[in-house]
C-alpha cells in the first residue's frame, strides 16, 4: 500500500520514517520525497548526522543523561553545582529544563515513572544510582523535577521515602499558574494550588 | 535556544530534522529523542537507509521520476500501455495515482506548473522534453493530471496549446464529488462541475 512505485530502497526509506513520533504514513512519504529531492544538500548531511550520532551516543553512568561522551558534559562541567541534583524522567525534561536555564546543578534521568500496571517497578527505573549519589555525602538537596502526574507524584513519593534519612533536602516543583497563563483557561486543581501557594506581592 | 545539552552531533541532528516537512523544533527535539533512546533498531538504519537512497536516488532522464534506476521502473516495464503519458506536476502526485492502481500508463513529471509570478516559466519545466516525447508518434493520449488549482490549469492549457498539433488526444481529470464525500461540505465549484458532468445512471 505504502510502495510508491521507486524502489525498495525508497520503501524503506519511507517506513522507518513513519516510525518516528508526529509522522504518520502520508507525512513519511512527504518527507522522503522532501529529502529525495535534495540528495545532496538534505539526505545525505542527514544520514551523516544520524550514523554520527548512532556511534557516538553513550548514556551517562552517573546521571542516565545521553550524550556523545561518559560522564555526560553537564556531570563533567565544574561551574554546575555538585550539590544539587535535579531529578527528571526523561531526557527531554532534562532538555527543556536545560532550554530555560532554569537551574544550574545536575541532573538525574530515572528513565520513565513508577507504573505497577505497566509492570515497571522501581528496578526498571535508575532509582539505585540516584540514592547512590545521594549517599555519597556530597549533595544537599533533591529537587524532585518529575511530571504533575500521578505517577509522577507516586514516584516522587516513593524516592523521597527512599531518600529522607539520607539528611539531605528534598524538594519539588511549585503549582501555579502558568506565566502567560489565563485563569479562565486552567483547570481547578491548578487554580487551587495557586490560591493555596499565594504569595506576598513583590 | 535549541541546544539540548548534549553535543554538537546532537544540536545537528535535531536542526536537519527539523527542516523535513511536518516537523517542527519541538517535534524535531522529540523525533531525534526517539531515535536516539534505540541507536541500533532504529537511528542506525534510519542512517542506513538515507545514505543508500542519497547514492542510488537518480531522475528518470525521460519522465522525470526520481528512482534508483534510469530509466526509471515504470518506463522500463513492458507491461505498461506505452501510449499513453499521464503528466503530473510533481513525483508525490505520481505516487499517489499509483497508490489508486488509477491508470497503467507512463508519466510525465513537469516538477512544477507554470508560475510567472515566482518567476517558473516554461523552460524551468520538464516541458521540452515532454514534446519531444510526443512527437516521437508512439503517442496516442496525453492525460493531464495536474491539481485543480490556477497553476495547475493554466499550465495544462500551456501544455495543450504545445501539443494540439502533434495528433494525440489530450485529455484532462473529470472533477466531480470525491467518493464518499458529503455535498454539504463541498464548495460551490465543485458542485457545480459535478452537475454539468452529470450521468446517466449505471
Amino acid at each position: 500500500m505504502d510502495h510508491p512505485a521507486a524502489g525498495p530502497e525508497i520503501d524503506q526509506l519511507i517506513k522507518l520514517l513513519a516510525r518516528l513520533p508526529g509522522l504518520g504514513p502520508r507525512s513519511a512519504r512527504r518527507a522522503a520525497l522532501h529529502l529525495l529531492k535534495k540528495p545532496d544538500k538534505l539526505l545525505a548531511p542527514l544520514a551523516a548526522a544520524m550514523s554520527e550520532a548512532a556511534e557516538k551516543i553513550v548514556t551517562c553512568d552517573n546521571c542516565g543523561n545521553i550524550d556523545t561522551v561518559n560522564p555526560c558534559a553537564i556531570c563533567a562541567d565544574p561551574r554546575r553545582d555538585a550539590s544539587v541534583i535535579c531529578v527528571v524522567e526523561e531526557v527531554g525534561d532534562l532538555w527543556a529544563l536545560e532550554r530555560a536555564k532554569a537551574i544550574n546543578a545536575r541532573y538525574h534521568v530515572l528513565g520513565g515513572v513508577l507504573s505497577p500496571l505497566d509492570g515497571i517497578g522501581p528496578d526498571d527505573l535508575n532509582i539505585a544510582r540516584l540514592i547512590a549519589r545521594v549517599n555519597t555525602g556530597e549533595i544537599n538537596e533533591v529537587l524532585l523535577a518529575l511530571n504533575a502526574t500521578v505517577e509522577g507524584q507516586s514516584t516522587a513519593h516513593y524516592i523521597t521515602d527512599r531518600i529522607e534519612n539520607a539528611g539531605v533536602k528534598v524538594s519539588v516543583l511549585a503549582h501555579g499558574v502558568p506565566v502567560g497563563g489565563e485563569l479562565d483557561y486552567l483547570d481547578d486543581g491548578t487554580l487551587a494550588a495557586a490560591i493555596r501557594s499565594r504569595r506576598p506581592i513583590d
